[in-house]
């Protein structure tokens, strides 16, 4: 059996694991009464659930438990028909309820048993889990009568790591994974962010960067057998290891000169290759492909378009069960600003779209959140649900690219659940976009959430610790959509700082304020970027309005946005059903949040709120600041009630938070101030 | 004797020394007439001379020519009173007017002779590489009297190159000192470019970067053996060794605990690692120094002024004859910029003038010509001139930074001149910037010009092949500034393509009117950057505007520039002697092309020129890049009449600028007309 010994311990690195010590009373007798432990599978995931479950009651009750055959007094966890605890508590009426991941959790008060069951050692892992975070924040188990299903069959993470060791847009160190072009050897970081992902719920992970250089492309040749004992990790945590790959490994690794999918040595090159990794990862995941995409090689090249690039690939997985996970983030990165015809926005859309039931069983499309590229402020992608007969996988950014890149507070899960909740409309009412992710819309083989993970080797993992939140919070959201942004604050709260009320609230607080103090000090209205080039930190409000990106604004001395309207702009909006194309396409219902993203109007127009566009652009940005301020002072009220360095940690973070949301302020507002010439109605201090 | 066998004859190597082949006629028979060489004194320097004009000789009349004792149809090269020949043709009176570096060139057509006399043999390689220069433009040597000292006695290259092989700003490849941080072993291209330095008339170099990493730190230790050999190779023509060193040096390499220029330990280990460098490189120039200048140490940090820190270094280099070279780049780079009354402009003069007198008498300061920084239109720094009772020297900067990076045409010369000819009035009429770089105007001991080089490892030295004539001509103005740009223009062009009449008037008309042509499409008015933050190339107009810097231009929608007027704005004015102050001060008489270096003004001001500055704006910019179009015509109609290679070379370039030139021309435009809402008069595309 395994054990967690080698654990850091370092501040915010136990992240939501921690386990603190229950002081003996009520809940640390309840607890103590069920604390051994009934196991009779020596399966390898089933054991690491052990090896969690002793982990974590050692931590709680101070106590190690005892592994035992008695069948009261016991913590039960295992397969059904393994396990005669799990079998005497768990009904069938609840067995036929628990799909493939599921998992029940029923207390025998009576025996002072709980048990903990599952039709494969996978669920068992989860609910392993589940009843380890009901301990963890000091829950009731005399009653437990749980039923959990995820609703995302793939739950992915996405590491954006390249074998240099940096990582694409991290922002928490350098990369676990890899380090001088090779994988590192000490494999304890990787099983404890395993360990992580597992708790959180997640099912899958992509190792390695979407743009794949020379080096990461022998990831399936050269260095597999490294990966392969990167997959084992994986594996004893339920998580499927999967590989970004390049697609021009045929010529750049392979010595041919084409890497057309329609070539026949191309074909089999692929297959050659996939049977290899299939030899040494019997349960590999697939490849994930950014194609012809950001100046990465496709099949474009070749006068192929993304189904015959796919379909080659997903051709060579299909044996072994595989899948490819194909990226629709296509569109033209070298657009001429000069040309107002083409927009960005709607590349995605018309490149996939007429693509639909082209693609192969085992193909899925992964899907951005939204046209652009992860802005604090866009409408959900027209391209989600828009193809029933093909597999999409929806792509959240939990790295906070956008969204103050882990030094300013930004709790994204209220953030994704407008989005999860946004209704398409595309197959009626009802089609909301979490009914698509999850395949239910379309009825999907493959379908579920994937997303770039915000990790890195710093000690607390995230750099900004409350960014944990957005990690630990992406795993249960994605596991169950309809749990709110509160309940996973609190929950993650709870597990990373203990119980105290105050803590709770305040940082709960702290947390589901957040976006939209972030949203009011930065680019205003949906009109997104204003970013500074390349870093994507920072105000730079003309950053890329004159670059090739297609990210624009349009602001002159008279107006600013966007007209991506039918009538008169690049025709965006008609990517979209009704309702959602009339409200987004008539300026007098578009959404004041998305108003310059499909319109350009004048700083003179009002909006629903009843402000002109100008006065809002003001009257955001200072509040902003002040809200971010109040942040301080809410922090600040927490000292001395928690770990000093954990306090510091989020301290030092949110005062250069408030620095920085005051030169956005500061930036935009003398932006438009000496754009418009229009002054502030509260002729507050703008710098001419 | 050395030999020059080993020259590379790659396309552009040999540059401006290529010494075309006459065919046998008028020239040919005249030159064979004198083809021997006479020469007596063995020292290093002169066997240098010899060496060139052999390889000059032999390439313009295919014969390689000999030595002899004969003392009729020579050309006899040495110092007065060591060779026969010279002392019998120059005559007392000839050579009383010649100083250290300069020299004769007299004909004794009787005889067949020319004589090239000196005080040093210094002068003898300048006076040979003349000589060299006339037999190589096919000039008549029957009647040769000439007299030649320098203007300037310091005569300085500094190399921006790192010892990791990058060059700072550098735009023709990596460095052909340094690679993978140690000084290049093969040391063939030194020697040429030495060659290249001492006929252009350089006598100085500073073979490392002003920004001083900890590796070029060792520079003066650990590598001293190996910088050692490249003084060697440098002495032999004529041109001393100096080094950039690091403030911080004691510490980061002397394991002291201090930099603290008055502290005795500091002192003592700068004086011991000094007499190091002079043991084994006895005419070493002495350091150069970026102190307190853009997150460089310096003496700032231990409160002591710039006076306390140059003086401690040249205590140690005092004994051996050696000079501190202090540069006086130092202003506020983490400037905010909402502070509007910070003004980078002032800095330099605000620092150093109120110092004047202070300074021992082997430092110099070295002040860059203008008081931001190598733009391509700035008023001329007002510290020049400003001190003295202080040595100073007077930095240009080749390398074409701000003024198209060796991708754009640029002849550098006319704008040199323009800074070299402003009329200070620091000493009443006359003191004009040349007389006091001379040292001239205030009798300074030690006086010259240094400017930053632009080559690199690219074969043809410069990455553009016209930018060779900026190398050169930086060199033949700074011997006398009273050579016009047209003089040293048609002397590179026939150097480096032959006596063709056409190629002459084309590539000098393009030479001549390229600065003008680059001005017109950039930043207007002498407003300054509008550039890419960071590599300086391309426009942004508001690159810089919220940036650390210092360099703004405070468009808005009324109006544009800078205040820098004593009656409302920073005063920086005022550093300038009247009656520069009163015409600067004007709105009235301020020259147009630098009217928003020094004024606010509206879009609708209306200039000397009789056109709004906004109608200004247009114009120029879209002339701009109609001549850039007739750089390609022009180069074009020489296709077939030179080398195939060179001229593709440099038609790749230039048809580079011209894309590059609307890209300026349309984000400038588009900038004012989205800022001001004023439509171009001539109604010609500009993007809204």
């Amino acid at each position: 059996m395994g054990t967690l010994s080698n654990l850091h311990t370092g501040s915010g690195y136990q992240a939501w694991l921690g386990y603190r010590q229950l002081l003996p009373g009520d809940r640390y007798d309840q607890y103590a009464d069920y604390s051994r432990i009934h196991v009779t599978e020596k399966d390898a995931v089933i054991q690491t659930a052990v090896s969690e479950l002793i982990y974590g009651l050692e931590g709680i009750l101070g106590v190690k438990p005892e592994i035992v055959a008695q069948e009261k007094h016991v913590i039960a966890i295992g397969t059904f028909g393994n396990n005669p605890v799990v079998d005497r508590i768990v009904t069938p009426e609840k067995i036929a309820r628990i799909g493939q991941e599921g998992y029940v959790i029923i207390t025998d008060k009576e025996n002072a048993c709980v048990a903990v069951g599952a039709t494969s050692s996978n669920g068992v892992i989860y609910g392993t889990f589940h009843l380890l975070r009901l301990l963890s924040t000091g829950s009731d188990i005399n009653e437990l009568d749980i039923v959990e299903n995820p609703i995302n069959r793939l739950r992915m993470i996405n590491q954006w790591d390249n074998m240099d060791g940096s990582v694409e847009r991290g922002y928490a160190g350098e990369s676990i994974f890899f380090k001088d072009n090779l994988i590192v050897e000490d494999h304890d970081r990787i099983r404890d962010y395993a360990r992580m992902l597992a708790s959180a719920g997640l099912n899958g992970i992509v190792i390695n960067n979407v743009n794949v250089h020379k080096v990461e492309s022998k990831l399936i040749t050269e260095f597999l057998p490294e990966v392969a004992k990167l997959a084992a990790i994986f594996r004893k945590y339920a998580i499927k290891l999967f590989l970004s790959v390049n697609y021009a490994s045929p010529i750049e690794i392979g010595g041919l000169t084409t890497a057309d999918p329609l070539d026949s040595d191309v074909r089999q090159w692929w297959r050659d290759k996939t049977a290899d990794v299939y030899a040494v990862i019997p349960d590999f995941g697939g490849y994930l492909v950014k194609a012809d995409s950001e100046n990465r090689p496709g099949p474009f090249t070749y006068d192929r378009d993304h189904a015959d690039g796919s379909n080659m690939l997903a051709e060579a997985l299909e044996p072994f069960g595989g899948m490819v996970i194909w990226r629709c983030f296509v569109y033209n990165c070298k657009q001429d600003w000069r040309d107002r015809k083409t927009d960005r926005a709607r590349a995605a859309y018309d490149h996939f779209k007429p693509l639909d039931g082209r693609f192969k069983d085992n193909v899925i499309l992964q899907i951005k959140n939204g046209p652009m590229d992860f802005q604090v402020r866009e409408p959900v992608s027209p391209l989600l649900g828009a193809m029933p007969s093909t597999n999409q996988v929806l792509e959240f950014q939990i790295a906070q690219e956008y969204t103050g890149q882990q030094r300013h507070l930004f709790y994204l899960i209220p953030h994704w659940k407008e989005i999860l909740d946004f209704e398409s409309y595309t197959k009626g009412n009802g089609s909301t976009i979490k009914r698509i992710a999850s395949g239910e819309v379309h009825g999907n083989r493959l379908a579920g959430i994937a997303a770039v993970s915000n990790i890195g080797n710093d000690m607390n993992w995230t750099g900004h610790l409350l960014a944990q939140a957005n990690l630990y919070g992406y795993g249960r959201l994605i596991w169950n959509p309809d749990l709110t942004s509160e309940h996973i604050a609190e929950e993650w709260i709870k597990l990373t700082f203990g119980n105290n009320a105050n803590i709770i609230h305040v940082i709960k607080n702290m947390l589901l304020s957040s976006p939209a103090i972030y949203e009011s000090y930065t680019a205003p209205l949906g009109v997104g970027f204003m970013v500074t080039p390349h870093t994507h930190y920072g105000p730079d409000v003309d950053g890329y309005e004159y670059a090739k990106w297609g990210t624009y604004h349009y602001a002159d001395w008279h107006g600013i946005g966007v007209d991506r309207t039918l009538a008169t702009g690049t025709g965006y909006t008609s990517q979209y059903n009704s309702p959602n194309f009339e409200r987004y396409e008539s300026l007098a219902h578009c959404p004041d949040e998305l108003l310059l993203f499909f319109h350009h109007v004048p700083y003179t127009h009002v909006l629903q709120s009843g402000k002109t566009v100008i006065q809002h652009i003001y009257d955001t940005h200072f509040e902003g600041v002040e809200k971010a301020e109040q942040l301080v002072s809410q922090w600040d009220s927490l000292a001395g009630t928690m770990d000093e360095v954990l306090h510091k940690q989020v301290a030092v973070r949110i005062e250069e938070q408030v620095e920085h949301a005051k030169e956005w302020r500061d930036r935009i507002n003398t932006y438009f101030y000496r754009k418009s010439g229009i002054a502030d109605k509260s002729e507050r201090l703008i710098y001419s």
